[in-house]
């Protein structure tokens, strides 16, 4: 097999097919110039499989004498040649890797010239100064990437020629100077190399092709796969190819088009055009472009060319394509294409539109795998609109989206000023249950401490309202803020960006916060994709959480915590009265009065979700997360004192207190040591149950028990909820383990259309190894994979993520934070290593997934593979969740 | 195959190796019947399978037949019949499981007695008192057993006929009474049961044998079996009869009596016996006992025959019995034999006595397996000498052996007394690195707080001093402590068992702390069975336990935690001027001076255990362990205020604070975030082993990376230690994964006998399910199942072992305390995961345990079936494990 392939070689299947072998650039190079015919500068690629092997065992033998031919079939093609005296042909030497990595890997442009070919361009083009700035320019950009010299080093003669030259930019320094400048660079090099720059063409082509196979293997190059996930075996192609000059005259130029406008979408030719300029030009945005249009009036013929070109790509890749062209006196030359990036909306546009266009005909689920969940998260929260900003300081972005208002520093001054129309920004250091009223009120919430799981954190995601956290460049005080010497006072305005965590000084221009309507359109093509394969739920505690969700999409709740139901400032004290009780008789009032209200909630929940199913997880935090700070109390006591009721307080928290609560008296063992707690919950829920029936309503309800790590934890909870079950004549048949819901049916006596069913959370290592022994009492599993990778790790997400985790990524000791993505080495082992035994004892087990990556699309696509039926997040991620499902589905069946 | 085999029946096998089908007791009883030819009352087992067919299905047709035809081929023996009105035959029905169950199942004697036997039996013993008291018995213990009437119930007649007869004892109620009473039983039975207390005897052995079949499945039988791990579908064997008794005359009594003395192992009859008497009286302990000795005057004869028969149950048994006999009409009956149980002591010393005794001849493995390790636990720690006392209160058993002493309340008086001579214990609400003076001063530590791995608790078992600690209803004040009203001040004595956790007021007698000589032998023989096999080390951490571990057979240290050098008293202010410092410089100097003090510890180290393998493990747990605690600072704040280095002090304890420290910035993250703390640690490390070398010593040092749960985080971890490494001059050659140490050698040039290896602890699940990537730079892996448990199971020691842990075991939640005993399930499928999967990627590779667990007999078994090459322990636990790695080979062997 040749190593050599010039673009207009006739391969076997079409060439953009063919990355692997010829790189993302020359796969569409070859695309454009042997299918589709389009004025392509001719060149050649040398393929991915020559860097491979030259990485593994040096240049094969074969290679230099097909890079000579292919250079002969190119100098014949251009009726010059590489380095000739008279009319030198020059080239470019471009990296293409399979996958784009923007700004890693290295190019050499105007190769070819040296001291005898720099007159004859000069004496060709009649333009000198063109000339030895194109020579002073591959000296400059050679010595770099293939001498591997100093930027700066190199940077210096030129700084000094100008000077002397008494002129400011590039463009001005006249000829002459540009000439001593060629003599001076060539004088470093022999100095910093030993060497004398290379003269012979042949050597400047071989050295550049070997510097960018070399390039491949760069630390930052390795850095990016590592991170990008990139293989790091497939090495990069090199493109040689002939020289177009866009700086020419007056009737050349160049830019960048995109065949619909990547911003919005909207069909028609989008982009930027320079007259007489290169295409460093165009990027570096030293000079102003003008809109792509404005081609028309200029260069009408070449203006209707390209336009024709678009369409032919458009047709072709079937996408919307960002191009760049050049045009040399006259004649217009296509130097690159590829699909082109866009924003949320125009993707969503573009996706559905192209559906229904006759000349690309998408099918919808080619729609659908078109759109990110990144797409879809950007038009459901506003954003900063792009430009100029001064950012104070970045904290972790906690929940999507961006917000402006008046700082305010405590939740009941938000209240107060929101209630007056302003728009508010509530800055806490962090917050607790009760700032809950501010934190509603505001637009927006800051806190300098806390992790993604703080409280400020949860709350605001499932509101949807964005919130930067643990900004610990922040500090807090009673009516103002300080980041170093800088303050910012009470009613003074920020805005924060939930995504980025950069917190603003002033007001920042968002972008609107309306979904645009292709985005209902493809969410319900993805609804039918996944229709009985994979679900999504919603993780939501009110009534109101839940109807959001239920608009959002959500096809159930998968997570209804019911310890939020204990925050609420009538229930705190219940909840304290119930843990300070000091007889049972004590402690069975306080629980009636709990029950009491927690009825009210399961009504309203049950309501907003009638028809779909709701899983309720009994109480799960541990007792002194109701109680109040320790360290609090024990100021209070020593500066004035405590009475008896704050004494009974402080002595319950010292006693509940523990030294690592993650890891503590929750869960399904507070149930154990308090063990009315469940029953009087699953009372209370099943009071709301009757309620609805009543009601007409059509409740379904699954009741989810947590942290349980031994199958006799299951077996004893679900004999407490089948107590109270019996107690309440819904039945208590248990469905065994492998008879597949046949007892269920006695469940219904009750009224149910189908019958409570009994589950647990899988969130520890040992539940997940010793699934096929809890099964045998579980009708379903539901993965808390937050808690399941806080132990795999044994990371504390409220200490590790904000002091260590960016660290961990930059050194590439994790390749994702694995709150983030699943984490499917470790964390994704024991997830199918449950499902597998799981179903192993039965096998019509429901199982799902709850935790914050259950919103996540790449842990979606793992979960999917895994075997799940559905997967359940936060509200607001409900959309991004539903078309991750559905892709997740379409790349199964492929 | 039949269900009914008389005690002489000829079985195939010895009927002793038959526990399977006739039970314990019933093997024994036929062996001693039908093998030895010894006096025992003639009878017929019904074998354990009859038991597991009724359980299953009901009686089966064949067994009533069964007992029936061995029933009367009993009566042609014995010449009589059952329920015979002249002369009755009567018999016992005993329960007898393949493993003793004391007390768990149900008995009953003198069956075949009713109104019309009783005469007979009267007029044939001429004794109508006997008669009469035997009926009552019979009737009490029928009713309770088989008809289900409650205790209390029963006795209340007898107490009304005592008192109508104005006697106090049961054997002086008169025959009359007896009557009256036999026949108020009858009615009570009437009344309760609605039916006559049976008369048939066939009747009362059916339903007597059917209610020993149904004790089997009494929830205290189950409970019991769960606890103890034996198999609940075993069932038991019934053994059925003829009666003896000890009580008919002056030429009767009963006795018990062991072969050898069970509490010292002496050679030579050991036993009680009383004339005239059955055996629960002996039991009752309401009459005093004569020495077996004393039946050498009273029945000369038979005292021979009884020597004989020992001589011949040693012989046979191979190790001392246990034995029951009875003397009827001086007529010597041997009623039941058993292995006998025995002190620590007593075991030692058989096992070694008998290997060299011509009549037993035990081999040297044999010897090894008849120890436990409780029993070489017993003879290594001074216990409390049997007797009545007065527990105090009952805290957790944290360090083994029993102390007595004077209670102070501060380390300082505690160690200022002690060295006026007198012995001390030293009570704290709990223990810090401050107190370790009074500690070591102590004989043994109290603390009202803290779990077993709090610092009290780990301090002291890495002394061998004995400790309780976490002893809630202890309220530690300043100089006194109470429980409830009772109040223990300074100077009053008190002494605690640090095994059952006892806090006793006054002095208890204590045992001798001297190990036996027998161990020494013992262990030895253990040693050379093991060698090659299984090692074992010691967790060690500073010279002196080095040393006292190298004593008691360490071969290497484990674990040496190199963080408890940092709580010295000259170490902390240096810690904490590491942990302050405000420019890199300040902290390299703090971490200089650190690594100087590090140095010379690693010395005294190296020298205790020079020649054998120490693994040292880098700097483990967070920075805020050597911070104060910030509520102190905080309450401090309030009252005085804090001056500045006080206050820079809060500020890093506060910032330094984590919510979860278990699962917080330790072990190879800290050294992440504190990049130059593993270099100073291996650079003091590697200037030891200079020295050591310079000094003509053999170091033999691995350096161990804690926490780590990435493969990039080992790679790192790896090329700090081989920078310093090289930089010392020990060579840097990695020994890559595969190559079995073939670069290895590379590091000898520093002057080392075997290369300096750096591996790594597997404390967190994903360290081992990611043991393939993680061994490609561990040379070892040590297993931290501590840690392990306490994330696999999301279990933080510190808060459920206390509160939780005892509710968990009783409610049979957990089968076992995790932290004691591994957890084979969950844990342990992670350990034997990690295992496969390390040795996939490096064959060779060393595997220790270096947690709780490598000290523990049950878990060591555990951790030598997975094929871990060594188990390392606290230094008091080596000689257990030695004994314990020893039998895990011989029945890995088996």
């Amino acid at each position: 097999m040749s190593y050599v392939f010039d673009f207009g070689h006739k391969h076997d299947r079409p060439p953009m097919e063919m990355k692997d072998l010829l790189g993302g650039k020359g796969a569409n190079l070859a695309e454009m110039a042997s299918v589709l015919g389009l004025p392509v500068p001719p060149g050649f690629t040398i393929s991915t499989e020559a860097c491979r092997d030259v990485m593994s065992s040096g240049w094969p033998a074969s290679l230099e004498p097909e890079i000579v031919a292919g250079m002969s079939r190119l100098e014949e093609t251009m009726g010059r040649r590489l380095g000739d005296a008279e009319d030198p042909l020059l080239v470019s030497v471009r990296s293409g890797a399979k996958f784009s990595m923007p700004g890693m890997m290295d190019t050499v442009l105007n190769l070819g010239l040296n001291d005898k070919s720099v007159k004859g361009l000069a004496a060709q083009t009649g333009d000198e100064r063109f000339a030895y700035d194109s020579y002073r320019r591959f000296i400059q950009m050679f010595s770099r990437i293939v001498l591997g010299m100093p930027q700066d080093l190199l940077d210096a003669p030129f700084e000094k020629a100008k000077t002397a030259a008494g002129v400011e930019s590039d463009s001005e320094a006249p000829s002459e100077a540009l000439k001593e400048l060629v003599a001076d660079l060539k004088e470093l090099v022999l100095q910093s190399t030993g060497k004398p720059f290379p003269q012979d063409p042949k050597e400047q082509l071989r050295e550049a092709i070997d510097a960018v196979f070399g390039s491949w293997t760069s630390p930052r190059a390795r850095a990016y796969r590592e991170r990008e996930r990139i293989d790091e075996s497939l090495g990069t192609a090199v493109n040689v190819q002939a020289m177009v000059f866009g700086n020419r005259d007056d009737r050349s130029g160049t830019g960048v088009g995109f065949t619909r406008d990547p911003a919005t979408g909207e069909k028609g030719a989008y982009g930027d055009f320079l007259l007489n300029a290169q295409g460093e030009d165009v990027v570096a945005g030293t000079r102003v472009t003008e809109p792509l249009s404005a081609l028309s009036e200029r260069f009408p013929d070449i203006y209707e060319e390209l336009m024709s070109i678009f369409d032919r790509l458009e047709a072709h890749f079937r996408d919307m394509c960002d191009t760049e062209f050049t045009i040399e006196q006259g004649k217009l030359w296509m130097l690159q294409t590829r699909v082109g990036k866009r924003t949320g909306v125009a993707a969503l546009r573009m996706a559905v539109e192209m559906v229904s266009e006759p000349g690309i005909a998408l099918s919808k689920p080619e729609a659908l795998l078109r759109v990110s969940g990144d797409h879809v998260e950007q038009v459901l929260h506003p954003r900063f609109v792009p430009g100029e900003r001064t950012v104070l300081a970045t904290g972790l972005g906690a929940s999507p989206g961006a917000a402006v208002g008046r700082c305010y520093f405590s939740a009941d001054r938000a209240a107060e000023v929101a209630g007056n129309g302003e728009r508010v920004i509530l800055v806490r250091s962090e917050t607790s249950p009760e700032d809950v009223h501010g934190m509603l009120a505001a637009q927006g919430v800051l806190t300098s401490r806390g992790g993604l799981v703080s409280h400020a954190a949860v709350v605001a995601r499932g509101w949807g309202k964005p919130a930067v956290v643990g900004a610990e460049a922040v500090n807090v005080h009673a009516d103002s803020f300080n980041v170093g010497n800088f303050t910012v006072r009470e009613g003074d305005v920020i805005s924060i960006d939930g995504t980025s965590g950069e917190i603003v000084l002033g007001e920042v221009a968002l972008t609107s916060s309306e979904p645009p309507p292709a985005l209902e359109t493809l969410l319900a093509w993805a609804d039918e994709v996944r229709a009985g394969r994979l679900g999504v739920r919603a993780n939501a505690d009110t009534a109101a959480d839940a109807a959001n969700a239920r608009r959002l999409g959500a096809e159930g709740i998968g997570l209804c915590r019911t310890e939020h139901m204990f925050f609420g400032d009538d229930r705190l004290p219940l909840v304290r009265r119930m843990i300070l009780a000091a007889s049972p008789d004590e402690q069975a009032d306080a629980l009636e009065e709990l029950g009491e209200a927690q009825h009210q909630d399961f009504v309203g929940i049950l309501e907003a979700m009638d028809g779909l199913p709701v899983t309720v997880r009994l109480l799960d935090p541990p007792l002194h997360e109701f109680l109040p700070d320790v360290e609090l109390l024990a100021v209070k006591d020593a500066q004035t004192g405590l009475d008896d009721a704050e004494r009974r307080v402080y002595e319950a928290a010292r006693s509940w207190h523990e030294e690592n609560p993650m890891l503590g008296i929750r869960g399904v063992r507070l149930a154990v040591v308090k063990p009315e707690l469940y029953a009087m919950q699953v009372r209370a829920l099943m009071k709301a149950v009757s309620d609805r029936l009543a009601s007409g309503g059509r409740p379904q309800v699954e009741v989810m028990i947590p942290l349980v790590v031994t199958k006799e934890e299951m077996s004893l909870a679900r004999s407490w909820v089948e107590g109270v079950l019996a107690e309440m004549g819904f039945g208590t048949g248990a469905v065994l383990a492998g008879e597949g819901g046949a007892k269920g049916a006695d469940r219904r006596e009750g009224g149910l259309l189908a019958p409570v069913t009994i589950g647990t959370m899988i969130e520890t290592p040992r539940a997940a190894l010793c699934a096929e022994a809890i099964a045998v009492d579980a009708e379903f599993f539901s993965f808390g994979t937050n808690d399941l990778t806080q132990m795999t790790f044994g990371f504390s997400r409220d200490d590790v993520e904000g002091r260590m985790m960016s660290r961990y990524l930059e050194l590439g000791l994790l390749q994702r934070n694995p709150f983030e993505t699943i984490d499917t080495d470790g964390v994704g082992e024991l997830v199918r290593t449950a499902v597998e035994r799981g179903r192993r004892t039965r096998p019509s087990m429901k199982l799902g997934v709850c935790g914050e990556h259950g919103g996540d699309p790449e842990s979606i696509a793992f979960f999917a593979e895994a075997g799940v039926d559905y997967v359940s997040c936060s509200p607001y991620r409900v959309p991004v969740a539903r078309l991750a499902s559905a892709q997740a589905v379409l790349r199964q069946r492929a």
